[in-house]
């Protein structure tokens, strides 16, 4: 039975604390590992490893005795992970589909190479081979490996930019115009089964990156939706997938829909599925890498889930901002509880349902100005 | 902030892992006691202790350097949590409400001081006091101490029955003409919010205690709930409450509400919270005890739940029926993963949910098919 399995997961932040959350749900037992000593999880199983999920030899040790394992990051060691896999331990999403993945280069072709519409973007090695360039501007500059939460990107608008541009092995891509920035969580199971969430949508404030909503379902109209998520079942297929899969995508003002980027793995985008959907992306993932029926993916309500991140206002009275938070009914409090954070880090999160997009909007303002 | 608390609980089996799920949004640090090393919750904290919570050494030695202690079984040591108490440690709910309540005959006692009609019942020192009800049979017959789940309750029908009774101090209790058995769970914080869920209500099968269902809301007319959710209210008030408390009900067939038994902590009657209410009944008690506001208990859609108890049948290709149950949209599978289980024990639950009861109960039909 499910408390009979070992199951592993590389990587102990918050994507793993919510995994760990639905474990409790199956009565699994679970092994996670993770460099930081105090990642989140560190408190939630009795079986926490310290350990780099990038070093081969920390990742043969933590896996040698489990039944499967997954991941909540990209950056893993895939070596140990075909070595483990040699050895009978079950690895989902397959080490195949995980190093396609890690290199945002790589990614690019294999979609390509699947006829999937992908942002336009070359390799370079590094900042010298960005001479080619400057007449191009303003171009989007992303590392091909490691980069993750906004890490690891950069715009180039100037050549003063390019002179403080990351020194190492990147993509440049086209600045495309975006009209909607989606995401759609689809999952995969071992028979090939195949069950795909609504699109949700970023909706930016005016100053990026803080407090911006991702609202579910996109307002992108029913045909542009089917688009979406008939681009992920196609990518879930392509890959072969076992687990779930977020793909990121940008609708264009002239109405394409590029594919920006795949994470293999829970995602930010479908944090809201933990509230709004009848089966959480968590709970998705448990089931595709145990071989158990996909669950129903279906939107029970409107939501809205917005980050909350490190900053000097929100330190100002944290303990008071949270209590008034959580006085707003449908308000749902997710408080990574991550020590010594810096400033713009991810802290927690919080998803607001009600029955219209209206109302959640309504209370998300309010919230916004109880954060700010 | 939240990560900060050091939270503890007494009890660790699978409602302390639900308390878990929660403790987890809330980015809290949480240690458990249980006596059983292998109780459900020894895999989901770094910090677990085996020990006997209703030992006093052992509450001591676990809670002396926690922030708030809180329980999940009625079965503590009082003395030992006054004690931690006088030393700074809050215990939530506070000693003299467990007290009352850890004895069904105080506990009835405080209701009627209170004016709340209970289930009328006298106090009986052991079997040979029996004698008294030969001709008064049938009562139920109820242990005063340490009773769960149906264990230490049985009906007396017979001289032969009285035989073979309890050797213990118990309960006699009138067996009443009930309609229907409902329960409420009602939080209360430090501030004397009050918040309650709706009733819910028992649906027992024809061989009571296999699969019986709790359907929410309780069909049994809005009066009648009002009647409830106020005397629950009520008692929740008269005990000084910090915490959540079940309240456990009778509807007799003229239509009298009495009292039947209180539980000071999360109870399978609010299981379906989780996936039904705005806010879980495990969230509400870590809500009520860090001195949070209680979140909104309202019921977002029809729900029903059903314990799954181990059986021989059950045990004919677990994995195939469990399966099998995953495959229904919206049926919500809480496995609680325990080990070595007996037959008749708890060994997990299904909540469903849906538009309409009716079609709660068509699936829950389903479920029942498959899991017998």
């Amino acid at each position: 039975m499910l408390e009979n399995l070992k199951v592993g997961i590389l990587g102990g932040g918050q994507l793993g604390a919510m995994i760990m959350r639905q474990a409790i749900d199956l009565g699994l037992r679970v092994s996670i590992m993770d460099k930081d000593a105090h990642a989140p999880c560190s408190h939630y199983t009795a079986d926490f490893f310290c350990g780099d999920p990038a070093s081969f030899e920390a990742v043969m040790e933590f896996g040698k005795d489990l039944d499967v394992i997954t991941i909540e990051k990209e950056a893993v060691n895939i070596n140990a992970l075909r070595q483990l896999e040699k050895q009978g331990v079950k690895i989902f999403p397959a080490p195949d589909t995980i190093e396609v993945i890690q290199d945002k280069f790589t990614q690019k072709q294999f979609l390509l190479s699947h006829h999937i519409p992908v942002v336009p973007g070359e390799a370079i090695q590094g900042k010298n081979d960005l001479y080619r360039y400057e007449n191009k501007l303003p171009v989007c500059l992303k590392k091909r490996r490691d980069g993750y939460d906004g890490y690891g990107v950069m715009v180039l608008k100037t050549k003063e930019d390019m002179a403080a541009a990351f020194d190492a092995p990147c993509v440049v891509e086209e600045l495309v115009d975006i009209k909607h920035e989606i995401s759609v969580i689809v999952a995969r199971n071992e028979h090939g089964a195949v069950a795909c969430y609504d699109p949700v949508m970023m909706v930016f404030s005016e100053e990026k990156f803080i407090l911006d909503y991702q609202i579910a379902p996109a307002q992108i109209g029913e045909e542009m939706s089917e688009k979406a998520t008939a681009l992920a079942r196609k990518i879930a297929d392509a890959l072969k997938l076992v687990g779930i899969l977020a793909v990121e995508m940008f609708v264009t003002k002239d109405n394409r829909l590029l594919v920006n980027e795949l994470a293999p793995r829970p995602h930010n985008s479908g944090h809201h599925t933990i509230e709004a959907s009848i089966t959480s992306q968590y709970e998705q993932l448990l089931r595709a890498v145990l071989g158990l029926p996909l669950g129903a993916p279906g939107l029970r309500f409107p939501s809205l889930m917005m980050n909350i991140l490190e900053s000097a206002t929100l330190s100002t009275d944290k303990p008071g901002k949270l209590k008034r938070l959580l006085d707003i009914p449908g308000a749902h409090l997710h408080w990574y509880g991550k020590e010594g954070s810096r400033p713009g880090r991810k802290i927690g999160h919080v998803t607001v349902t009600d029955n219209t997009i209206e109302n959640v909007i309504a209370k998300a303002e309010s919230i916004r100005k109880i954060l700010n």
